[in-house]
Formats: structure tokens, sequence, C-alpha cells
């Protein structure tokens, strides 16, 4: 088991990386302060983790709760059968949350522990390749509006992140593409030795080789936690985390939540930005390819879903939170392996960009 | 004009007492950081103060939401409706909340604001005295659930609290008196003095005095801030103020919300709290008829509303907020002008208390 740390003063917290450690007692029970807890799952995976869980988690008054399953159900009607749970099992206000899922279980459980009762303690157990690699460290949470995605949330930190590789076991292909999908933006945006690896090891990691994917997690958390602890409420720095997710919102608003993966999103969308980032003299065509042929070897998309216009992603990225004052703010790369934020932003290289990545006229 | 100030270390903020001070321009642009607001009020105070307000706020972009008026509204289809007004003029992350209003509208809007793309800045323009002496200041924001008030929120603090008495003179009767539950509420748990205070002026402040109303107010923020300043998040200390509210909460709850307001339902709290201290050998069957007298000259009730039985109040009090590990917790008066909490509750002795302040058997 590896153990990494995000360093944030008196929330700091740590991140374990190992198999079968969700039937360590002792790695929960430290983290838990008071006589209760409540794990949040969904009706996916609740018949393969949920019992073992509550079996380890035993000494405690653990109650649980079950959500349906998909980024469309990440709004308030699910978020509040979380409090009815909470009410009903009368949890107050030193109970524990659990999040036993993927992004959506963890984005929506760490804000149901943010609002309960003004705030309780939380864990992140995150079961997804997806999850474990970047929503469930840092503190991120919150739930969609109609109008945009993540409108609504908090910055509030797990106490502790227990993430469990041999729950990738269970994990559909299409998602542990998606959850690639981020492991190559950390390769890009901040290491190009690891980019390297991806490179060459892509194979290993497609057949879910263990060694290879705790490299890959543990990697990626490194720098997750790095950019965080330098930058927990994105003020500057944290927002190279979100290259390719401003694309990659605009799709996932277009088609509506769930259609594409939010992986899957990102990785159009991480296109999109190289493709940008060449026009802008920074990377070369053969740069732009790499990435290109990474992704696709990782089974994820390089271009725009069908349907989409050109004008329909210039008006759904201007409600996107990077917006700033109204200027339109993107994370470009200024290598392969350093990234940038930059709001001087031409409209006409833009356009020209979303069409060569397949946004129609 | 007075200036307090509530330390909290770098979220600090100041809180300005005055008449007129909605259309000083000074007070409110130093707070507001970036190039848009969000006036947030609702029906009943938009016709008299929204105009004034936004013409002071005109070198801004400034937009305004409207909410339906009273404490049933206080849930999240309503707050639902301010994400929906900042996203369709599309505030960004740089945008200031001002909450125009009573306690609802300042629990709602800053509650809005902790949780709109994470956390944005907003200021309080409290417009009842309930609000101005009580709510407005320390941070605590959120909205009901059917099962239990302010069970949802943050604690999230304001840039500044802008308390301008002139908005008192709309003020209903029955509001005035409401407020003035909480302001004899500071007298009890903190300053003997400040009570004889009141007990002299009570006929002043139900004349709305401009100076005695400015007093009552600003003592109140004052031991209101000392105590938040101390336990930001009620980890003991804050807990005295919450004296009659545990009682006051099952009132609320079982009557509906809004049928009695808050202050009101405090005020009976507050005399069950106090005949509950002397069970205890702490006050004096005088000190508990000054409670009651006070309360009653400030046109107050003093007595549980018919139809509420000893079992009810139980049960309702078993949910509540301040419930640590399934033991109740009360805050009781060791002395007038001196506030304890305690979870050393006898069952026998609570039930009696409730009889004899009107629960029926």
């Amino acid at each position: 088991m590896q153990t990494l740390s995000v360093e944030l003063g008196d929330r700091s917290y740590p991140i374990y990386i190992g198999t079968g450690l969700l039937d360590n007692r002792e790695l929960f029970l430290p983290h838990i302060h008071g006589r209760q807890v409540c794990v949040v799952t969904n009706a996916t995976l609740a018949p393969l983790y949920l019992a073992p869980l509550l079996e380890t988690l035993a000494p405690l008054q653990a109650d649980s709760v079950v959500l349906p399953d998909g980024e469309q159900f990440k709004n308030w009607e699910t978020l509040n059968t979380i409090f009815d749970g909470l009410l009903q099992a009368r949890h107050n206000r030193t109970t524990t949350l659990i999040a036993l899922g993927g992004g959506v279980v963890g984005d929506m459980t760490g804000f149901a522990a943010a609002c309960y009762q003004r705030g309780v303690n939380f864990i992140q157990v995150p079961t997804t390749l997806l999850s474990q690699v970047d929503s469930s460290v840092g503190g991120k949470t919150g739930i969609n509006h109609p109008l945009g995605k993540n409108m609504v949330g908090a910055f509030y930190q797990p106490r502790s992140v227990i993430i469990d590789i041999a729950t990738l076991t269970s994990l559909p292909d299409r998602e542990l593409s998606a959850g690639l999908a981020e492991v190559i933006k950390y390769g890009l945006i901040a290491d190009p030795a690891f980019l390297g690896w991806l490179e060459t090891n892509m194979a290993l990691l497609l057949a879910r080789d263990v060694a290879a994917l705790a490299w890959a997690i543990e990697r990626s958390c490194q720098i997750k936690a790095e950019v965080v602890a330098r930058d927990e409420k994105e003020g500057g720095l944290r927002a190279i985390l979100n290259l390719g997710h401003t694309f990659g919102h605009a799709i996932e608003t277009a088609l509506g939540y769930g259609v594409w993966l939010h992986g899957e999103a990102v990785a159009a969308g991480m296109c999109m930005a190289a493709e940008l980032s060449r026009r802008r003299g920074w990377l070369s065509g053969a740069d732009v390819e790499r990435v290109r042929v990474l992704l696709e070897r990782a089974g994820l998309p390089t271009r725009s879903p069908p349907g989409l216009s050109v004008q329909r992603y210039l008006a759904l990225m201007a409600v996107d939170k990077k917006v700033l004052d109204g200027r339109l703010r993107l994370v470009l790369l200024e290598a392969l392996g350093r990234a940038c934020v930059t709001d001087d932003i031409c409209g006409e290289t833009l356009r020209a960009t979303l069409a060569d990545c397949g946004a129609e006229a």
C-alpha cells in the first residue's frame, strides 16, 4: 500500500492506494470521530461492495443510502435523498459520510457532507479510475444545474481517500478509458516523462495490470495533490487541472449529462486545447498528433460529437465557471508537459479550432 | 454611524450600524471586488428598498432576484430561483450577492453565495430587527428540510453587514417583538446590566425610538460578534446563542414553518429553558417571573401553543442539531446573565417543565 498526503494545514489528509483496502478496518476507524457513519453508493455498486464495507464498519451505527447510477442524477432531488436518509436515521453533527462510488457519488456525497447540519466529516472511497485519479482528491464537490455543470457546490475536503484498486475489476471498459483521459491529462499538464511512460504502458493499463494501474494512480494523485496544496480554491494554478474541461463541459451540456462520459468529453476537449495551442505556435503538428494517438489508443474520442455547431460551443463555453468577468479563459499547453491559463483568446482562431475538431458550421 | 468588527482572522468583517446607510455608496463599493452584483430580496421589501439600493450600486452590473416572502419558502425550490437568476444573467465567480431582507432572505442568500460556483462573496443588509441582531452576523446560512429546520446549510461569512435602522420603520409590530426576543436573549445569556437596561427601556424600544434601537442593536451585535469570534463553528461556546432554540425549533416544526415567527417560538422556548433552570436550582421563581414579564412586555408568547403534547416535543427535540451522539443537549441559565450547555437532562424534569409551560399531556 502506498500513502500520499494532501498538504492543507489543519485540513491535510492521507490518500491510501492498494488492493483489498475495503476490508481494512484500521484504515477507516481512525478517520471516523463519532459513532455514526452513512455509506452513500449507487445501485450498480451496492450489490458488489456495500455489504463488505458495512461489515468493516460494523462496530459503528452504519447506515446506507443507495442513489440511482448516472450523471443525469447528479442533481438536487438525488442529493436530497441523502439528507432524507440521514435525518430518518437521526444522524447528528458527529456523523461521517462515506462516498463509495465514482465521481458522481463522490461529488454528491461530499456536497451533502458540506451542507448537512452545516458540515460533517466524510471519506472518499472511489471505485472508478476517473474518481481515483481526479474527483476524490482536492475537495471539489457539487451538483449540476440545468444551465451548467457543477454550478452548485462547495470546496470541502475529505478526512481521507481510500483507493482500493481491486474495485477496478468491475469497471466497464468504457469507464476505464474515461479514467485514462484524466491520467493522460496529468502527463500533458505537468510531467513529460509520465506522458512517455503512458505511451509505453498503455497496453498494460488497458489489460488492467495491477502494478501499472497502481503507478498511474499514484503519479496522478501526486500531481493533483501538489497542485491542490498550492491553490486549494482555484485562485490561479489549480485551473491547469481543467485542461480540456471547458470544451468538455460544453459537450456534456449540449448532449445532456451522461450521454458522453466526463472523461470522453475531456478527451475530445484536450484535442481541441492541443489544436488551439498549435495555432498559438506552442505545439507542433507532431505534438498534437501524439496527443491524439495516445487518447485514441486509450479508447477515447478525439473529435466533437456530431450535431454540435461552432456557435453552440461558444454559447455554452461562455457560462463555464472559467469565464472571469465576461472573458473566456482557457487552459492551453505551452509544451507537452507544461500548461498555462490564458484569457487572450482570438475568437477567429477559436472558431477555426472548433471547426477543425469536428464542430459543425 | 457605529462600526463593530467580527474578528475571524482573514475572514474578519465590519458591521455598520446607522440610519440612511442604503444610500451610502462608500459603504458598499469597498466590499465588492468584481463588476457584478445581485441583490436578493423578497416581494414585500422590493417595492420599498430595491430601487434605491440598485441606484446606490449603479456603477456595477446590478441584477436582482425577488423571492416570495415567508419562512415556508426557505427551501430548495426558492434557493434554486437565486441560482437561476445568477446563471441567466451570467454571473461568474467574482460576483457579489447582497441579501436585502430578514433572516430568511439572509440565510438563503448566504447559502446561495456559499454554493454558487463553489462560493462567491456576499454582503448582509438586514431589514428586520431579528436579522440585524442575530442571523446577519456570524455566518450561519441554510435552508429548511421537511424533517428539520436549517438542516441543510453552511458556515459562510459575509464581507460586511450593513444595518440601516431606517428600514425598521416599515417593520410590522409583530416582527419588531420577534426581534426583541433575540435582544432579550443576549441579556439573559451574557449581560445582566443589559437585561436591566432592556427592562427600563422596553417602552422606548416598542415606540421605535431610534437611539434606543441603535444601542439595543449595537450591544446585541457586540455580544454575538464576541461569541462567534471565539467559536465560529459551534464547537462549544457558540451553542449558548441557542438559548430557547431547541424548544423553539420544535414549536416551529410542529406548527409548520411560518405560523409562529422564529422570535416568538424562541420566546416561549426561553421561558421553558428558564423554568428548567429553576428546577435545576439555578434560577429562583422570581428570576423566571422576571424573564416571563419582560418577554410579555415585549409582546411575545411565554407558553407553548395549544395542541402540542409533551411527547411531540420530545420527539421533535431529538432531531435538533444540538443533539450530540443521541444525547439531548440544552442551553440553560446558571443565573440571569450567564448561560451554560448541558447534556445532563433528567427526562422526568423535562416532561414536567414542558407540561408546566403549556404542553399537553
